[in-house]
């Protein structure tokens, strides 16, 4: 029953409890990032190595959630570590062109054709927001199409239809009527939705997984219908590929779609865990933010701010792509322990769940009848109170992280063991509700 | 001459030229941040340490841009190191509530009263986004109030009025009417311009300094000005210090000017040199953001992201606001170097410049017969063309680095030495003009 594993969360958990109490007076919601918050309280994390992060009251937990899926070399890999330990001897904040971002720029453009022009910037939030810019200034157009369910940061220029049923998601926004809502993976309907707007449409932004949005994959056929249509009237399509990129392969998702975007937005593992966000477009779409060829007039003013292409962060992400360039084989390891977690949740969970993802990326859904899940709508109309409750169980009493509600990522730390762990929990949950421990 | 110290510079930097032709492949504009762009090239760094930053030839300068102003240390100072290293050992991206979280707001709260409640972000462009979001959900109006010449970062809701002569940005933005803009410094003409939309007026957002405008400070009587007109129209007043927190003294400028935010924006220094950016506000003004207490119809949804509050720039902003704290003669000290570099700038300049700033930042402006710069405007109709030509022939020639065209910022690391070598170079500078040098 929930009541019994919150009573076992609470009381392995006294010293979380006595720190969140403490955050909860600093910090809005307790938290710096709204979906950071879990019932009754977070554990609040004091270290993480390889597959496991540990809390205030020294309970080790096998993590899934793996900084919003950003580690895939498991947590302070020892080639990163030491990457960044030498950038800190030869300081963190240079301010100005630093070798490191060369580097690693070499190093995108070798594993993603777009990427002619490469930007960072401090998050995955400003990418998108520049990427939505320049397609704006480049058309002269106003409308960003984007999938309902699909998540692109905070800012106010993509800020509405994230959560079911897609809609405003904030007071204080005021361009949401510059954006239209298109249904994920139903092309006939996402080609209806953009032919009212195909005049003032100045890009379509998509994930080639809806991370957020359920780890649903979209179909080749629809993604390259949505290119089809931008093709058509004259918009850019903005690939936000922030949990996708590196994460499958050494570069993106779009070219096992045979897709050709204007621009990839990258993040999360292109950063090593530490901050990042990346704008790589071709040489076409990315020139119009060239302020030494565009005055104020005609160019699109993009960041950059303080951090961007800051060494720390480079370093870090230069060491975790060589990293993965070095051992190739990680990406089959990770694929198949992501595919025997998807395997082993649905034979675990007997029928009450589906699971979705793909390779690495895996995620359950309690879908009445065993319904598949094909789409973020799909997802969202889940048993989502059952899925939470289920990772809820799985922090309270198997040691077993994922943030409640959202998918898992497998590491190159975690191993055949790890899985099974957690093909055990979900049998003992799925037992649990047999019995009627609802 | 100009051309002499072009010249001089392509001399001693060609690894420089040669990697900035290799960014300017793979970056638009060959940087990642477009005020990082000098001609004829700017040098590509490899390391910083203290005061000085070295290129890739091995050049040594002596810093005063010190990244971006936010290392008051210096750079890579060796208590943050420590702290950050450390930190790598515990994992530097955890994804959930961070013990180092709390401690660095427990230390931003002793000195900052309004930090009822703080959120950490990646950058401080998106701390400014956020704030503006939380007064527009609160007031439930649309207009967003800034200096012309105020810089708040590349968020669509604040991108106006940055850049002589005050008006668009950049194409692709499409929330500029939203954006209401007032003169630096002139209580009547700002009250003249609020005046016209108090009735839609969600907050009044401005710098105490005016970083990017010049370095400008703003009156007392102007900011208490605007505060009242703020508190008679229900708006609020959020007050950026990114740029001023923590620069002058232990906390924020705005309490020497005896004002009372609804919420402070804060990056820069508190971060260490690692990526950050601060909301902090009172329990009143940031309690919209709260999910847990307000839904979709009602809640302003701020970040938040993969990046907040990640450890390394908890670590590193704990560590220098501790290093603050323990050595609280820093601040006299560097003030009294920044005095030192106006007096000394403005003497050696003979009566062609005019300094302004307080404190440890500092900037020198070539104006017409000595007229005082009292705004951002005043700033920005001096010589700016001849501020860039003096900063790059102390680049050139003497090894001391300001970013061409932007303020100084003295560094704890800093001595007497290093500016009475300012002063030098501007002696010279001077010379060469006095014997039509131009």
């Amino acid at each position: 029953m929930r009541a019994d594993a919150e009573a076992a969360y609470r009381k392995k958990t006294p010293r979380s409890r006595r720190l969140h109490a403490v955050s909860a007076r600093l910090h809005v919601n307790g938290v710096h990032h709204n979906i950071r918050h879990f019932d009754p309280y977070p554990f609040v994390a004091v270290s993480a190595r390889a597959q496991h992060i540990t809390d205030a009251d020294a309970n080790r937990y096998t993590d899934y959630w793996m900084g919003h899926w950003s580690l895939i070399l498991g947590h302070a890999p020892p080639a990163v570590r030491r990457a960044i330990a030498a950038q800190l001897g030869r300081g963190w904040m240079h301010g100005t062109v630093s070798k490191p971002s060369i580097e690693l720029s070499e190093e995108i453009a070798r594993s993603v054709r777009v990427a002619e022009k490469t930007r960072y910037v401090a998050s995955g939030t400003e990418a998108v927001m520049y990427a939505a810019r320049i397609a704006r200034a480049r058309t002269g157009r106003r409308v960003v199409a984007k999938v309902g369910g699909g998540w692109h940061g905070y800012a106010s220029d993509l800020l509405k239809s994230v959560n079911w049923p897609y809609g405003s998601e904030s007071r204080g926004v005021y361009g949401e009527r510059n954006i239209v809502t298109i249904p994920h993976n139903d092309l006939e309907g996402s080609v209806r939705a953009l032919r009212r707007v195909r005049r003032e449409l100045a890009c379509i932004v998509v994930e080639p997984l809806l991370g957020g949005g359920g780890c649903v994959p979209c179909s080749r056929d629809y993604m390259r219908g949505l290119q089809e249509f931008a093709r058509s009237c004259g918009a850019l399509l903005v690939l936000d590929e922030i949990v996708t990129g590196f994460r499958f392969r050494l570069g993106c998702l779009y070219p096992t779609m045979r897709l050709e975007p204007d621009i990839v937005t990258l993040g999360k593992i292109v950063g090593g865990g530490m901050p990042i966000g990346a704008m790589c477009g071709t040489d076409e779409a990315m020139s119009v933010a060239n302020t030494s060829e565009f005055g104020r007039g005609s160019r699109s003013y993009v960041g950059g701010g303080t951090f961007s292409a800051n060494p720390a962060s480079m370093s870090a992400g230069l060491a975790t792509l060589r990293a993965l360039r070095s051992r190739a084989s990680v990406y089959g390891r990770i694929g198949r322990l992501g595919e025997a977690a998807r395997r082993g949740l649905e034979r675990a969970l007997d029928g009450r769940a589906v699971t979705t993802g793909m390779g690495s990326l895996f995620m359950a859904h309690f879908s009445a009848g065993g319904r598949p899940v094909r789409s973020a709508a799909d997802a969202a109309r889940c048993d989502t109170a059952l899925l939470h409750r289920f990772h809820f169980e799985m922090i309270a009493r198997d040691g077993i992280f994922f943030l409640p509600g959202k998918l898992g990522a497998v590491s190159a730390a975690h191993t055949p063991s790890d899985i099974r762990g957690l093909v055990g929990a979900a049998e003992r949950f799925s037992a649990m509700l047999g019995r009627g421990g609802g």
